[in-house]
């Protein structure tokens, strides 16, 4: 058994939950090192204080299951069983208070479940999961570290083939092309190359659109390797900018590096988003920066806190979590300057290296 | 105000449905033409009997999706905002009934939305979009034939690359690469390629492994063009194979096409299902026939109905489903043929045109 379970079976005991049914594949993958895509299917992985835990999965995942997750018994069910009734009869006791996760499990697999588990009482335990996650060991940081320096050399490689007239697709192309080839997973998300105006739509999608001189050209890029996500984005000027769009892009960076001076264990995530807005909204760019500054990283690209102006929660050492403000003018052009963090004792590791002053290609 | 909203206004008026939440991604794109990944944002798309439908959309999606659904009202919420609020503060009107999708809305949301909407009932819609997308107009056909011809030009063009020594991931990248310049949104899902024995996962991860003289071959791919999926699988030989695994080639090959022949309108996806079984039973390879036969396809890759032994529905004209039968022997090797069909007025449309006889690289 491992840490992260002792620690969730102290919660357990503390709360009084007898079972924790695990549904969210990233979570899965956390607590046990199994990581699939059950698609529709029913995957969960199940622990009983002093049960053997399981993992119930497809059976056409069942190898897989069975060398990922060595520790784990392995329960199986086909496509045409129900799969809470499979639950039901492996769980071999009468369960008091069930644990799952509210933010994952839908109405309709939560009727479903509470139709054969029909005397349980039912406890979110998401947060404890999020909580656990948030806090990265040493490794799972070394394995962030390791995907984002994967994500520059693809950045790095790519920057050579921008010229006039190729096109965003096709530069999501060679980017994809290079993840691959660099070892990673796969893409982390839908690739972003937008150019021009474009750069105005933060999720914009990338077309058949021609790169021109005096663009913009923005790639917001991550991907998987080892199980964990990068995530980043870089702006950049092909030939030349106007002068507005230079004062755009130097406010950003301002915001950015105001942003990444402000971390550290003991301040909130509000106060980091704020550090970068102030600067924006000095600039005179307040209405034009309409997200919130990042996410945290990891396991997911997008997890566990949002760092926004409301929340109050505090940072930790080896949090991990992008920073990334922007600004935005419709019609006219898009700067978001991305980096990925980790919160050390004292301060800030910035994990991204790529350079950000306004660069011409 | 289209003919899809029009059916679903019916079955309102039917039921007694004063308004519908439509969350899930796909359903949204299906009903406005607006196609996002607001990741954890919340994205809706809103309809009362007798009001200007909106969209409420992240902040940072607006202009997509005013450019994407003109017909649309568009409503926005920040980071810092309670969508559930601003959902509320926008329907201008007692709400009496809601529909929503029981099968996407997590019950954490659907909490939220309650605490908003106090007085509301709700009542599940899910069905009525599957049913309604289940049957595809002749434009949604024709879009994933398209995406299916771009899959197979894809794996035609794989094919020279494929020798002795290259590995599952060097396939996977040129694949993708490949995918992009012929123009797709990009993969389907996790392109696939596995070799020898990691063919027996049906859900195996492509790795470092080399292809070998011998080998099973098997490339599980799909691509998303203009919105629409295909998802093919082809197995080959490398060099050549053994008696018993052409033997199993045979097996599935012929389970494959008795599935075919057995579709029309009118017959159950059950009695698809068990056309191939029966080829694979009666063959003694029955144990290793470990999935349903299909799935259906369209604007998801999975998509409603699930093709199995215990399906009762009846297939009617405009159905788009996979057939892939497949055989699994732990430690052998695996294969499956993978053919996306159109049930025509009297039979079947096979939309995958590549040859299926055994074949070697």
């Amino acid at each position: 058994m491992n840490s992260k379970w002792t620690i969730l079976e102290q919660k357990m005991r503390e709360v009084g939950i007898q079972t924790l049914i695990i549904t969210d594949p990233k979570h899965v993958y956390y607590l046990t090192g199994f990581l699939s895509n059950p698609h529709e299917r029913f995957l969960s992985a199940v622990f009983s204080i002093g049960k053997q835990p399981f993992l119930l999965v497809p059976e056409l995942d069942e190898e897989n299951a069975r060398s990922a997750a060595d520790t784990m018994a392995v329960v199986t069910h086909r496509d045409t069983d129900n799969p809470y009734e499979v639950l039901k009869n492996n769980l071999k006791c009468s369960v008091g208070t069930i644990g799952f996760e509210k933010d994952h499990m839908s109405v309709a697999r939560f009727e479903q479940l509470q139709e054969s588990l029909s005397f349980a009482r039912y406890l979110d335990v998401g947060p404890w999961l999020r909580q656990l996650r948030n806090r990265k060991s040493k490794e799972e940081i070394s394995k962030i570290r390791h995907a984002v320096a994967l994500i520059e050399q693809v950045l790095l490689e790519t920057l050579p083939h921008v010229k006039t007239g190729i096109t965003e697709n096709e530069l999501v192309a060679e980017i994809e092309y290079l993840i691959r080839k660099v070892g990673a997973e796969g893409p982390a998300f839908d690739s972003m190359v937008l150019s021009g105006k474009k750069t105005a739509l933060p999720h914009g999608v990338p077309g058949h659109q021609p790169i021109a001189n005096g663009d913009l050209l923005m790639f917001d890029i991550g991907l998987y390797a080892d199980g964990y996500a990068s995530d980043i984005t870089r702006t950049y000027g092909v030939g030349h900018l106007t002068e507005p769009l230079q004062q755009m892009y130097n406010t950003v960076l301002a915001a950015n590096e105001a942003a990444i001076q402000a971390i550290k264990p003991g301040v909130s995530y509000a106060s980091i988003d704020k550090a970068a807005r102030d600067v924006i909204e000095e600039a005179g760019y307040g209405p034009y920066f309409i997200h919130r500054l990042g996410h945290g990283l990891g396991i997911d690209v997008h997890e566990f806190p949002s760092v926004h102006g409301e929340n109050e929660l505090l940072l930790e050492e080896s949090n991990v979590f992008t920073v990334e403000p922007g600004i935005y003018v419709p019609g006219v052009g898009g700067v978001r300057i991305e980096d990925d963090v980790a919160v050390t004792a004292t301060g800030v590791e910035v994990l991204t290296t790529l350079p950000k002053e306004l660069t011409y290609l």
